[in-house]
């Protein structure tokens, strides 16, 4: 390791090699949610298969963030917008790798779907899941450009996503009831509304804390969050 | 703020202020759980309400661990182990929040069951309660003490889990199955079991993260873990 007294140009790429992983673990996870509803609309096992194949790669690269986090603050010792800068890098890191758990998840469900029929749901689900991934985008590039801006119409967009989220719920719920030989299809898509829906609330989470590193001010659990 | 430069004995006070509060905190998110729970089993809407209500204080306290941990940080400048102690708080505290709007989804659900008719999986969900709770209590006291060996045996016991969300599901899809009319309660079980899984899975992270902690080594997603 390198224990040399830091240069502010040295500091200043270790900075931007940390927002560089962490966009660049967002756009992985972010792909590993568009393989999943592609699978699940084309019936494709083996692309459902990819997205839980490469999931290690997601793992991976949280420890690396969170390695090389630690590592900053303990040889830079950044103080107060740099240092946020970098625990929110910590945080982030956590909702990203939950997402690609989600990802894996959906796939799994995917897998199950192989020889259940098109629902009229699949639509609802393929629009949750575009907003979903446009939240996540947004919200890392809030975090790189520190933009506030962006990550408050982030946190707007979650209410759309719920109100999906149910709205595919009580249908799929009356399709159950009449249906009953189809029910494992449909909560499986069930579940995969679900973990959009979560996906969505994670990038709602990282919106969030973008707004605390540049406003010094949490707004987590206020009602403007919520 | 105070910026003297610090003595050891104050830095040692703030690091056990930090570990009393993730610990006051994990003691009312396990407690939130056990609420859930006894709501469901007595039918008890008030006290599934009561869980709901008192979560904002659960959110409160993790703006408040984060807040310590970064004030730590920023004025002390701890290194290695001190530092991955603060790290860990950090990562913690996003877990047990998680738990707590676990415990808050679960108390929805238990509202929704009000009517529903006891079923004979109830007792299965009461069992896995147990042992996720005792899974939480234990990694927190693993952080505290930075023991590994009690956070090794916290991994161990979320498989017992995954295994009793599973014969759970299926006893209820057949259930389901069966009676078409009971669809919303047995549904409304089968989401109470998947966040109790999830209880476990989080109390799992928080034990991989002590063990981090007390070997310097991370063994978040390596196969052990699994």
């Amino acid at each position: 390791m390198n224990m040399k007294p830091h240069t502010s140009k040295n500091f200043e790429t270790e900075l931007n090699n940390l927002k560089d992983k962490v966009l660049r673990m967002g756009g992985m996870v972010e792909a590993a949610i568009g393989k999943a509803m592609r699978a699940l609309e084309w019936r494709d096992a083996k692309l459902a298969q990819t997205v839980i194949e490469e999931d290690h790669l997601v793992n991976r690269f949280e420890v690396e963030i969170d390695e090389m986090c630690v590592g900053i603050v303990a040889l830079r010792q950044p103080a107060a917008e740099d240092l946020r800068l970098i625990i929110t890098g910590l945080k982030i890191s956590t909702d990203l790798e939950r997402i690609g758990d989600l990802a894996v998840n959906m796939s799994e469900r995917v897998l199950e779907l192989m020889d259940a029929p098109q629902s009229a749901s699949q639509a609802d689900l393929m629009r949750m899941a575009q907003i979903a991934q446009g939240m996540l985008h947004d919200s890392l590039d809030a975090y790189v450009d520190r933009d506030a801006d962006k990550a408050e119409a982030v946190c707007k967009r979650d209410n759309v996503v719920d109100d999906i989220n149910r709205q595919i719920f009580r249908a799929l719920l009356n399709q159950m009831t009449g249906a009953p030989a189809g029910i494992s299809g449909y909560l499986g898509l069930m579940n995969i509304s679900r973990h959009m829906e979560r996906i969505a609330d994670h990038s709602t989470n990282i919106a969030e804390m973008v707004i605390y590193l540049v406003k010094g001010k949490d707004i987590r659990h206020t009602s403007f969050a919520k």
